[in-house]
């Protein structure tokens, strides 16, 4: 069977931004990586469509487009749960289909959103129905298709502003590998140009951050780019590294 | 070149009753493991040897033999520093001798204590001397025989109290294949003889713990036995897990 | 007038794994224990059933009467609420329901979950609920039966992998006296048959805890059994001990 | 054998603004009480004194005859260690004072500093001092007059600006019946007369919310007076109130 | 354009004992401040009037008044939602409401409530929907009236029992210039009478604190009036002072 | 009277690194800048000298003088402690030089390190130092050239890995006007060349944190430089903003 990736944003940027090098290196190793985007950043991330004069459904299909074609440069599927943003509301339909979702995939590993996120309200609210919906799927009495689900460990991935956030780095991915890919997936966001230099920069950022804590054995150069992640269960193991 | 795991605790009981697993799991590997234990514990981990009447030479004598013992066991090399226990305290010889040990050894795994402990101040005060001796011996400008080290990632054991230790699990560490090992470590403390049972059962709860918090590709069974740890940097990684 | 400690739960198993000790102690002094019961646990924590093939309302049966039966063991009222859980989520009647039994009770001490637990959403929201409805029985503009309470104290009990939870022990309660009420009411829960040892442990555990930290004048044996609780407001007392 | 309460302070004015109701409490039921005074706080809590002119043994002189004055009036004897204020530093005769201290009185309860406060140095000093002085004197491997301690618990008494400290009271005791020997104490404190409105009016604060927390039993009337302190260890008890 | 201060306030008590000296400050430089007050704090906050025996009607109309002719008192201009208190719960409404109310006076600063609050859960729930209405309102996906918002910085104001909140002073803000405007401010909250001492208490206290906090420019004296605030964002500034 | 900000840093670089903008921008207003330097940072912070064969004088007096010339770029005064680096430690000699420059400078701003920081000891060495200084200095009855000091605030510039020293920006520094200086005094750091691009970076993403969170008032453009600090006390103000 193969491992899966499941990443649950809040809206299509996120899994770009945040996510983009740890999905291409997932597919890159021949795994399957599915994207849950809960809704289409239509209010909250689309400022520069508004402001060209676009109606709600233009902004919608227009940040369907770019998040179905962004999914597919990383190698990666993409489900749209088309739950509005700003504020994202928790509905019975949005959880049951989280719990669907990850009753249907069986993920091995899960990215998400970090718990807390002062300039974004959709952010931890994506987390926290994500976390929910997982205990849920995990219950034999709770109803949905399939098997229930093991206890897949959790990612969060970095927000915007981490130190408000109380993001503090567990996990450096090292995802030089597919720097290339998640650049161009960084190029397909037209609605969010002023991020490709902040987020270009955060890889290197960590890149260096992460050469400056691989101990001997991974001995990670200088030009490193990674990802940061936050972990929400302890990490279980059968090596020290 | 070897792995090599550089164990520095406070006392001798320390290595066995919280990182026996560690230690004797890294040396099932084929890898290096070497522990710096600073002291005898004679004051602060030896009080049935008083009672019995020992003096102070014949309590380090006894302890000495104890910790070389359970060292043997486990296929470890132990250094005693021999720097006085209850209270440890920081003398330019034992900073200069523990930089001197991560030289010599050049460790890809450093375990040592966690940064606090109510209940016994030679813990914190290990962890500290052997935080800032690893900083130190990555310095050119610091002398000391060797070259200098890389920066290996440090795991702190659990303390005995965990919680008013503000110890949280960040690793469990499945030790299943090397339980035995450390029974048999544990069985040679005789002057403990109390924390037995103690640490038998904690293998057995964390073990729990990490069965619960295995995802489905480790999907370790129920009575799986395990050490945790607390990570003091971030981990580096090529890979989410 | 008669003390009384009302224990609000989220499922039938956590008043007897987390607070059978505490319960069983009040009752031997001659006290009121009242448990609030939110659901009956029938899709979070009756796995065994439902993969025995039982329907919804023959789990229900099954865990209500398993937990009238250990609620009369310990000597304790028991009312169901059966919200439904998996997820518990807030109705007025489940609330203006709470506020209604802390006005007919009158408690002078209050057993709930604690504020966090990633491992079972319920849990946290429980804790939230019980909290809320406190509060809002204490004020006399709000409806409900007899008169306002005043404002008993709140102890939250433990959960089931405390380090995750930001679970800290500020309490330990001696419930050596009582052990065997609990270990029998433990017994009835056939449904989680796996936890029995777990909580046998953790009453040992907790018990040498409590035996370490005691101070001379308590001076508990290291066989005490004992149970933890967090406060959710200062201590309010007479004399320091 | 009778309790006694022993309190541990860097300065003198400490024991009476922070502490002075709980050794007159303990005192008004017959125990015992003894307060450890590090230093005259000469340096650090005489500005007064040196605007008058005053020479460092003047200074000494005037805080020793107050403190000891103070004492009488709460009932307690008191010991000075004259280790120099402002800063107090670490000595191993200032250390091996402490734990002859803690074997010869055999304390049941302790009361200290908190463990931090940017605004003195030498409170978080005294704080860790104190409590390494108590593990110590708890091992039977280290030297001293009479037999090793138990456990007695530990309160840090509230610094003068709390949550700058990270001070939380945990406890808050009720002092309403030895509120005239409080302030008698604070009133022979003539170097600074400036805290007496101050601490009336802490008194008075902490005594109301004693009274707001106070469950149905104790039932606290609001002009309770009352202290806070912050636990360093779980409490041990037979009773949840 | 002028300056203009914000103010979400659950009951019409807060405003006047948590922020009266900041509102009254604003308006004494010739700023605009708005008070957007969620309820009457009919349930909450008014049981005098309830123990008097009026009715609902009776008491909204009562607080109604008192918080009008507080505002005016202050200089400011008052809004009420009347939301429905204890407990206050999200609707469409209230949200939308808000929103609204910061596209229209468009804020230079915002006031309102600390995140957590174990004795009013109304504060925390204020507190939330406050900054939520506040990131909706920068949106221009988000309708409303106006323009979009932006990015105000937001204090919370002084928890009646600040340690058990969480609330730690990030700012003291000197208001002895308005301090007879907050005093005459008060005396209008018939309803609580037994806070007046309490929190004229508080200002001299905070004032003090302001004092021995304020650096050689500032250079404050000890009788200073003063409130405490927590900062939600980063300060920007031009200069440290 | 000039105001003075004073600058304790425990190596040359970390003035410039951290602190440049708020030095140039100080001395840009007329008021002057003193730093004091505890060491030359001729072991932990000059591995680039030492791979080239200079010998510990040559070390030391290449990183003073360059620390000499970029102190005079920003327009500062600069002390020297030689109090030898990693690792720092405490002597009467050092202590006392540092409540003397406090009292001979009279500051009313201090810079220094942040508390915490696992990668270098120095720095929170540095900062405790320098607190404890602080403190010390403004005792009448501590020894010292001229007048004791007030309360001056104090700000703890960024360290290199923040998340991992638990810094979080209270204030952000627009530092645009002077960042030309920060540049040139950057490059002046010959022995650390591999930092010039992180921190340029840094500036820039610290601008746009800033600019993000600069409230309609200040308006600050996205393409702001900034420095980001953490406060050790409350800041004390007459105007919310």
């Amino acid at each position: 069977m193969t491992d899966t990736t499941l990443v649950l944003t809040a809206h299509p940027g996120d899994f770009v931004w945040r996510a983009a090098g740890a999905i291409a290196l997932a597919v890159s190793r021949g795994q399957r990586a599915v994207i849950g985007c809960m809704s289409f950043g239509e209010r909250g991330e689309s400022a520069s469509l508004w402001r060209k004069g676009y109606n709600l459904e233009q902004v919608k299909a227009t940040r369907r487009e770019e998040a179905a074609h962004a999914a597919k440069v990383l190698g990666a599927e993409i489900r749209f749960f088309d739950a509005n943003d700003y504020p994202l509301v928790e509905t019975p339909e949005l959880l049951q289909g989280l719990i669907d979702l990850y009753r249907e995939v069986q993920p091995t590993v899960v990215l998400t959103h970090a718990p807390a996120d002062p300039y974004n309200g959709d952010h931890p609210f994506a987390h926290h129905i994500a976390l929910k919906a997982r205990v849920l799927a995990q219950a034999p009495g709770v109803e949905g298709p399939g098997e229930v689900i093991g206890a897949p460990p959790v990612f969060c991935f970095e927000p915007h502003q981490p130190e408000q956030c109380g993001f503090v780095p567990d996990v450096l991915l090292d995802i030089t590998d597919v720097w290339d890919r998640k650049r161009e997936a960084m190029q397909i966001l037209a609605a969010q140009k002023h991020l490709h230099t902040y987020y270009t920069d955060l890889g290197a950022r960590r890149g260096l951050q992460a050469a400056r804590n691989s101990g001997p054995n991974l001995g990670l150069p200088n030009d490193t780019k990674a990802e940061a992640f936050m972990r929400m269960y302890p990490q279980v193991t059968r090596e020290l590294s």
